[in-house]
């Protein structure tokens, strides 16, 4: 997507190309599905060869490959198909940046199919999935999530942990709110080793947390809270709580009304780190974070990608004061941190 | 699509993009259904006014409409909503040049159906739509690409005349196979007043050709020969055939067969001028013509996206001469004619 093809000379091309783009999603997750950029890593890289090793028609292989090189995910040299940088680092399922993954949450089938009927849904304001969509309790779509996700969200780690221990020393507790995968607590313990974190989500999505914990070697110091976020005792209080890729699922009171018992839970000086798509306050650039809205119309009754001003609201609001943010560098996120 | 993705810096970005790139063609489809490209060329251009046009909800028309933004084809003054070039030409229904009925074609949920098992198409190596695909003996399909796909489809009847037209002096006959909406033969019976026209498809999509010629004004000279190209007998001799948008939904051998037929239809001397997406010969340049073969491996049992070089040996042992392309400045297509 790009803003510029609104500009200059009337383009039916951006119609077409528009029309058409369900096939470019069809096909990265039929290569990932297939297996293809194992195949291309291994080479040759001939279409028998790559056929044989996903055992697909050779017509199918070649019309498909092809239409990867056309979308920049694989290149062609005489006839041979072999892997561009982004398709090496981010495709292959043997590089440790894959994500391949991630086709397996956000090309789901119970995800995508609202989209079949999406002028509806616009029309009634709110996700068509049953209940309340993805925040519909214990849904067990927040499972697939923290089992597939981690290869994109692990790299925002790292730069939310530095923010949020920037200038902190001596032991630490961390309350890790919706924290799915885990990674964003895990990377406090591992920068810190006097943090102590606990971790809350629904109790089968942390199991996969645990898991995590225990791989990166940090689960002595990993609690458990399961439950709703709304609902549970969060205890504490804590030096700091995250809130990463949550709030966007609410409207404005509920965020507001959570943040205000997050508040309440952090020690006088804590900080509470938000990890959100944040757009300009045109809502309309950058263009992933401002897309993400539509993420949420599609996925829940009143979530929204919100601006810094709204965010900002928010926290004061709850009653925190000095709200700042932190784009991360590279990435859609921004890190927005308000003070207890 | 850019290739020029492929090299650079891996970027993860582009495997995000590519995973949500169905959202663009919903919202475009959305949004055309829902109207909102009449509702922004009325003004005032606020959420409220166009939600009202619309009868939606302001959350879903607000996301919609940003959406459409952030992917140029719509533009956001001060929080109001306003065409871009593109889309006051192709997207506002008072356009004469809207292709919102494109959209109908394209969007339809039977030829979009495939894409959400396409890991599966490709191991097949053949459609998964009933019987044969689009290419099934007097498949409805047809009926609706006659009536939506002649703005698409107009802006290179012009062209092609020009092409077939040229050095000819005094009557003609011309048989135009697959003639859909009839505007390509309808066009040269425009430019040529000594030119009469043998429109031949299904008889349903023949009815719309029909209308066409007397909306032109030229049905006086438009003849209908219903049925199956390979079937009916042609009649003739021609001085010209058109055979646009066909061959891609055979393989080479049904495409000679039919070339044959056509040869045998046409005087001495007489042309025979397909209009095809035709790829450079790696097959994955320009952007738009190569991936028109992914369109042909989920819709039909053996299509293709041929190059001129394929499209000549197909010509040549159907017994034609002189096959040259004729690329249609500022298209996707190339007329590829070949001399009985």
């Amino acid at each position: 997507m790009s803003n510029e093809n609104g500009a200059g000379a009337p383009n039916p091309g951006l119609v077409f190309e528009m029309l058409q783009a369900h096939q470019r999603t069809a096909a990265l997750k039929a290569a990932i599905d297939l297996d293809i950029f194992t195949a291309v890593g291994d080479g040759p890289g001939d279409v028998a060869s790559i056929a044989k090793h996903c055992a697909a028609s050779e017509r199918g292989i070649r019309i498909l490959c092809d239409f990867l090189v056309i979308n920049g995910v694989l290149a062609k040299e005489d006839g041979r198909y072999l892997h561009t940088p982004t398709s090496a680092v981010f495709l292959d399922p043997r590089s440790p940046a894959s994500l391949a993954s991630v086709a397996q949450f956000l090309g789901n089938p119970a995800l995508q199919e609202p989209y079949n009927n999406l002028a509806e849904l616009v029309r009634a304001g709110r996700t068509t999935l049953p209940g309340d969509g993805t925040v519909e309790p214990e849904n067990p779509v927040w499972v697939l999530f923290a089992e597939t996700m981690a290869p994109m969200m692990g790299p925002m780690a790292g730069p939310l942990g530095a923010v949020v221990l920037d200038g902190h020393e001596g032991p630490m507790h961390v309350l890790d709110i919706a924290a799915g995968h885990g990674l964003f607590g895990i990377e406090i313990a591992k920068q810190h080793p006097e943090a102590r974190v606990t971790g809350q989500d629904w109790a089968p999505v942390l199991q996969v947390a645990l898991k995590n914990a225990e791989k990166a070697g940090v689960h002595e110091r990993y609690n458990m809270l399961p439950g709703s976020a709304f609902d549970v005792d969060f205890g504490g209080p804590y030096d700091a709580v995250l809130l990463t890729n949550f709030l966007h699922h609410f409207d404005a009171p509920t965020c507001v009304a959570l943040l205000k018992k997050v508040h309440g839970a952090l020690k006088p000086g804590g900080k509470a780190a938000t990890l959100e798509f944040v757009p300009n306050e045109d809502r309309v650039s950058p263009p992933m974070p401002a897309a993400f809205a539509m993420t949420m119309l599609v996925s829940t009754p009143a979530g929204d990608a919100y601006t810094l001003s709204e965010l900002t609201a928010m926290y004061e609001d709850a009653g925190f004061g000095s709200v700042t943010g932190h784009p991360i560098p590279m990435s859609p996120h921004t890190v927005v941190m308000g003070v207890a």
